[in-house]
């Protein structure tokens, strides 16, 4: 049994993780910790754990972490990159489900994030935890950054199609679309149901911190910078994330064949037939990225859509699943998670 | 492993029990009919199933389904009492999902559903499928009534309260709401977003077909008849009920302590610490019914909250909560289902 | 022209006031405070007022309120007791959106609302503005309390029957329904839409301050004390609150006829015919109260569904309303609002 | 005063006509047609309109027609094709809501409406109504194609930034976004809430008719043809169209001062400043159009958000902004509505 710690537990990403690993047979749950509600019994705030956890809230404990063969970070950025060098140095795993670790080029990160990296020295070494990308460097990894929401699904979107080296990369363009748990379960006006229900914008389009992130991650694996337009939404909904891909290709390529072949052996990428239109229902609560392509007018313009659940595939569900590619489990275990449709 | 069929797989009780199904480790599912559909894999239908399921909606075939060993119908009211006969001749279970073997008195169903008995003479061996009532009876029955959405919502809020024996059966009020998955899948302008959404309204006041079953539980249990006011509403929202119950009492009985004793060994049922409000959410997708119970300003008017998420312990899981029963295995196989919040 | 001033017209009952009083063509908005968002254009924070008003917020100016004719306090509760004083000892005319003089019973005010009244010497002058109920009082007001939401709906819905002295006082359920745009635009976890949407719960079973003020609505109206159990809920949507009230009679009378004579001359009240079930919808962003009465099985319960748009006829539409009576305008004027449906 | 004739009022955009036109001070409606409703109160079918009007449907009655000065066709496509010309050689004057006449290539028409025209005489004769566009041509017109909902929000986003000459014309992109109201009230279990709330999805990427009517308008208006990937979206939400529009230009055009000035007399397009995400919200119920400009990382990129509300100015708002113009009567009469937010 994998001895777990969670740091930072009363988030959507805190409790998602929750749910996922009361039913992971492989796992055990030792240590929550929370500041604000120690003390308190974990299913008291979640009532949903009724009946699967009796675990309480402690107030933060290294000493209690440090027992752990595993530690997660569900904090706010900047959190784990202060405690994550003691823990590795007692030899605990560790993954940040927040961006502490994400970006290796220092300077980009200090200039989104608007803060000094604590641990500079760690950030070479973590591994980028998108399994599909990175699958053999997570399993030996001590740290491994949890990939945003949006480069999630933005990623594995483009990843195949700009691989084959015909697509422009000079005007691709991410219009992307994501429900409220995103933003978190803080105490926020412009998130309450009355300002965000019956309604929809964009918002961040001057820029967004996983603007940088998509680039790396595409620029990592093409060796080449490219040029991208990330527009993200805000939908009237709580979970899900829909990525609309666009791309101009000169060459027909079948995009179709090249998608099935590259995510062929992926456990928790489908892509669809071709003509489908992936809802994020299909995901809702399941760990699946699912694609579909399309060619409208067979012109020159791709178009890839691509959905995940963002406190599952896009969070909590990428944490389990690296988690299991860290200590030589069943990828899949835990996570054999049916979407909740309706 | 129990060889499953499916008559009606098409609508959201069929889409859910094969939720439940796919995962649920001593069951094979062999045949799912649909007329509209057959020959389409079920997972075209339903792409939360991908990867779960091969499965193709057939014909309806009663050879195929004699195979089986247990047939659930997820069809509308008045298919199950054509074809039950049959089935349950070829020494197969049945467990309709509808409404036909719900009430015993031929005369108040036949009014209330309008239409003929095609089989009145299995009506007074079938055995209403809530578990918590009937758990012997439902361990040896051929034939189970699966309960509706509104009855067990109702049943198991009121029952309790109403054993004592202290409160006053004659001014029962049970006003009720409802997400919108309990109208089903057809074609219905009355159910388009664009009609129930952003909006809230009673339906159904002057009688539903719900209310003489949930009379008929009430009474069975208690020996005498109750005189009830069950309202309905339509939330807009897809899935849960929550029921608000109330009833008068004279007597200073520890209800508290009541509910807690009554249902301390019944795994799907949770009565909620004094004070607390339960939320539909907390039960998204599980089979757990929560309870909770208050006594405003100390009164004599008792107030029961009672929630489930009607597609599970109100229609498909209570159905597989009731196949377990009757195959001898453990009640709460393939239940294991913590509900999806936020 | 009537010179209008709002303090705190940044919430949501301040939002609304704007819309209404933007397009009232016997009112001028002179001055609009707000201490957080002073010196910001209305139609910046509130972008649906482009094109209706160049007004900026400004820091509380008790001079400015001072030349206004009406004073409208969209305040949290705690607020106009404080100042209405020297409005009205300037000849400024005040009505209050809050709390602060709803309830005649200074000790019953303090026991729910947690302060001490700031100047109890006006309480008894203030007049409840419930034109349905006050009218003639509010014509001549200089301090008008404006009614809570759910007072409201649920007086505006029992009280012909009640009247009637043929209804059981005893056991009044009172079981309401509330969007979220009740709780205000506070910055509140618990209102978030990750937290509200897709689900439903009650809240305050033990008690909610719009109860006694219900309380005492129908004591004054009836000259003796009833019995009500008032259980509010939260529904997932924005706007409209759904009363669903239940009243035990035992005699014959026509409950029809009576709502439909006792409201004929109301502009405001809409009396359904019977059978009717009234959805919150038909009065989203109008000033409309509708009501329909049901008697399930010809029993002797009574149930009456009563519904208002909470920010209209429960706030900022009945403000209006009032105001118009207080200044011998048109009653109706500015308030010709059809409701928005889909 | 014009008297009005609706064909075909039982849908939303003639629900929303009524919502207008009753409250239209220059207007008389005399006739309501619709087969499936005749001699039903108008407002029994759309209760906000109850205490508005009296009007019931009628069977479609063309001599009552005839008498009108103005007939809205509120049907679906295929209709006023058929009816129109009996109407137009009565000396009636016509807007057509649907589809009939908003295409001047006729075989473009026929290939996407899967039918022949009916009148193709006509075709030429009509005024697209758009009358940002073609606001002469619309007041001297007995016959108006009204827009689709799609082609208001993206021919306005798009114009301004296209008649620079600087943008690439080659690679338009409008990614946009609809809430469910636009699918119309029938029966349709794909529309059903259970289907589409919270869920989001892209639909039609292969083609949709829409499409050709956004290249029709952007063509005339710059005198050449343009490549354009329009991708439509269903929102989780009942009204309102995003519009998030993407044009590749090399140039520095202040594309700010340049959407200002050419929006600068334009009653209902509003152009928000710098660094503005309009939501649709601020729009709902009004007939507005809001459009923000973006340039991300000052690329060459240009991000242009587009919102309305697809019922009103994409729809019956329009019509009556037609209807105004063509009887000579401000643009604006009736048409005075401050978007409902929250």
């Amino acid at each position: 049994m994998v001895k777990i710690g969670i740091v930072g537990g009363t988030g959507y990403t805190g409790v998602e993780l929750l749910r996922l690993l009361v039913r992971h047979s492989c796992v055990e749950l030792t240590v929550i910790t929370s500041r604000s509600e120690a003390g308190n019994r974990v299913a008291d705030m979640y009532p949903n754990l009724r009946g699967y956890t009796d675990l309480c809230f402690t107030e933060p404990d290294e000493e209690a972490l440090k027992q752990c063969d595993l530690v997660f970070f569900a904090t706010p950025n900047g959190i784990a990159m202060k405690q994550a060098p003691a823990l590795l140095a007692a030899g605990v795993k560790v993954i940040d489900l927040a961006a502490d670790f994400r970006i290796q080029d220092l300077q980009i990160w200090q200039q989104w994030y608007g803060m000094e990296h604590a641990c500079p020295e760690l950030v070479p070494e973590a591994v980028y935890g998108l399994p599909e990308l990175f699958r053999e460097q997570i399993r030996d990894a001590r740290l491994v950054a949890n990939p945003g929401c949006y480069p999630t699904a933005v990623t594995l979107g483009f990843l195949p199609l700009l691989k084959t080296g015909v697509a422009d990369l000079d005007a691709l363009v991410a219009d992307c679309k994501s429900g409220v748990s995103g933003a978190g379960r803080g105490a926020n006006s412009a998130m309450l149901m009355a300002e965000t229900g019956e309604s929809f914008k964009a918002y961040a389009v001057a820029g967004h911190r996983h603007q940088p992130e998509i680039s790396q991650n595409l620029a990592r694996a093409l060796g080449q910078d490219v040029s991208l337009t990330f527009v993200p939404h805000l939908l009237p909904m709580i979970r899900g994330i829909h990525a609309t891909l666009y791309a101009r290709t000169q060459d027909g390529v079948d995009l179709q064949a090249l998608y099935e072949e590259t995510y062929a052996d992926e456990p928790f990428v489908d892509v669809m037939p071709p003509g489908s239109h992936p809802e994020t229902r299909s995901v809702r609560g399941g760990n699946v990225c699912r694609i579909a392509l399309h060619r409208p007018g067979d012109g020159d313009m791709v178009v890839v859509l691509s959905v995940i659940d963002n406190l599952v595939k896009g969070a909590a569900g990428q944490a389990v699943q690296n988690m299991n590619l860290m200590f030589g489990l069943d990828e899949r275990q835990g996570l054999d998670l049916v979407g909740l449709l309706p």
